[in-house]
């Protein structure tokens, strides 16, 4: 089996977990599950838990003690998007072709279904106590960088810088800081509670947050460099979307051929640093080329 | 001392709590630390986290442990006031007295305020697991029980059936569902979470959990009949809302001779509860016969 098509597998059995932790829909409260599901269920690549669980098995995690943190990762992630489609937000009505949450379930829903899935993350995570009470001290430090790098210091810090500065130009390093809270924020923490979860070392956690910090960044400018070169068809959304709304991206900061340099020497420098681990995982390696050379 | 002297001490120590697990306001994303502070700030009675603290101590709980989770409590309770003010759920420009967050912030900063106080309570109690890590295992069960409380089985699920269910007339059950779940569920966790981290039993849990559900229920109705008997002045807000918004509450379900047996019957249940517990706090007995005795 070659890499893509193993991805394609893992794609299936993360979407198995994600369904498995969520609420089932019964009760006065069923609308709200039904907007959870509705949103979390809506495709996409399932990078986040994909990362933790090659990060996991690479230090030799076993077991399922790793999944409801996939799935709370995964919740995180989509209720970011959530919040971000909020008409006093982005306003937008379309994600990925589907209707956005608010749109289907009305802006006060929007807004609680976000809460609940944010919330349930939490919830989730904090199951695993139950599965392995013996592991209490590890869980309790990976729901520690959970919620860090998901907040103020991480993904929300992110948010807020973004939407401050909508509307106006903004400097190079106002993008990378907005680009490594929000978009690397969540990687680092799927990458290190994989690690934190099968027992690494602190300098180990360290090198992989390192990693995750590099493959975010070049990721995002990766993203930034398709906007500009791809076709809407290859891309399956509009493209020079950045250039009408005047946004600054990382292209019109450093020009295109300077993104496709840093984007390069980016992820060779996570490479170089998974590389000189005392682990391997070949699929986590081709992954990582993967997203940062992707053409969609 | 007199109690009502203590409470206002224990008042001001829980807002010194407060402002120390409050983030230092700096860097690029001081605007949301602004925005959290000023809606934690806002003052209120602090009964959720004094009831956690309170009932720690009374199960022979000692040392700091309880105060990030005390702060986590009041941070939960802050967010959900937020987002109800936003324009999409009550759209509320003013709440005791001063501009509601969205106001003065903006509705996105008042959505990203409420996200990230919600985040930061689980960050803040999770701090919990570095300050004593033996105890890891009574520190994720407690924040299973914050965060299942909070979440849509909980207090999020009260608000998703009360959102739902406004304009129209709904039953005594279905109103009793949403007095539970929005009310109660957080005085339930407060309690559970200062009983779990002392170290009590798994029947003192259980006492407790159920001593906290009746007050959550009485603090409610007792709530409906001062909007009814109360004058502006004493209660220091409009009164005789819930008649002008036509809307179903336990007077209007019950009648108020029925409503005020009926606080009587469950603080008496609640009162008992406690007693019959091997476990004293004066205290706290004095303070939820004041709670469901309230005039304002």
């Amino acid at each position: 089996m070659d890499f893509q098509e193993e991805r394609k597998q893992k794609v299936t059995n993360i979407e198995e977990i994600l369904v498995r932790y969520l609420p089932e829909k019964k009760g006065c409260q069923k609308l709200i599950m039904e907007a959870m599901e509705y949103s979390l269920m809506a495709g996409g690549k399932r990078l986040r838990p994909m990362l933790m669980q090659e990060t996991y098995t690479m230090f030799g995690g076993e077991g399922r003690l790793v999944e409801p943190f996939m799935a709370a990762m995964e919740m995180i992630h989509t209720y970011s998007l959530v919040h971000d489609d909020l008409p006093a937000m982005d306003n937008d009505d379309y994600r990925r072709g589907r209707k956005t949450t608010h749109v289907v379930y009305g802006e006060d829903m929007g807004i609680l279904a976000g809460d609940a899935l944010l919330n349930y993350a939490f919830e989730t995570a904090a199951g695993a106590f139950e599965m392995e009470p013996e592991q209490s001290q590890r869980i309790g430090r990976a729901l520690g960088v959970l919620a860090r790098k998901a907040g103020i210091f991480g993904m929300i810090g992110g948010q807020v810088v973004d939407v401050k500065e909508t509307g106006h130009a903004i400097t190079g390093e106002t993008l990378e800081f907005i680009y490594e809270l929000k978009t690397g924020a969540l990687i680092e923490s799927s990458m290190m509670i994989g690690a934190i979860l099968a027992g690494a070392s602190d300098a180990e956690i360290t090198s992989v947050e390192k990693i995750a910090s590099d493959v975010g960044m070049a990721f995002q400018i990766q993203d930034d460099i398709l906007d500009v070169i791809s076709t809407a068809e290859e891309l399956g959304k509009p493209v020079h979307s950045d250039e009408k709304n005047e946004k600054t991206t990382y292209v019109t900061w450093k020009g295109l051929e300077g993104a496709k340099k840093d984007v390069e020497q980016i992820s060779e420098a996570a490479l170089g640093e998974l590389r000189s681990l005392d682990r391997s995982n070949p699929y986590l390696e081709w992954l990582l080329s993967e997203l940062v050379h992707r053409k969609s």
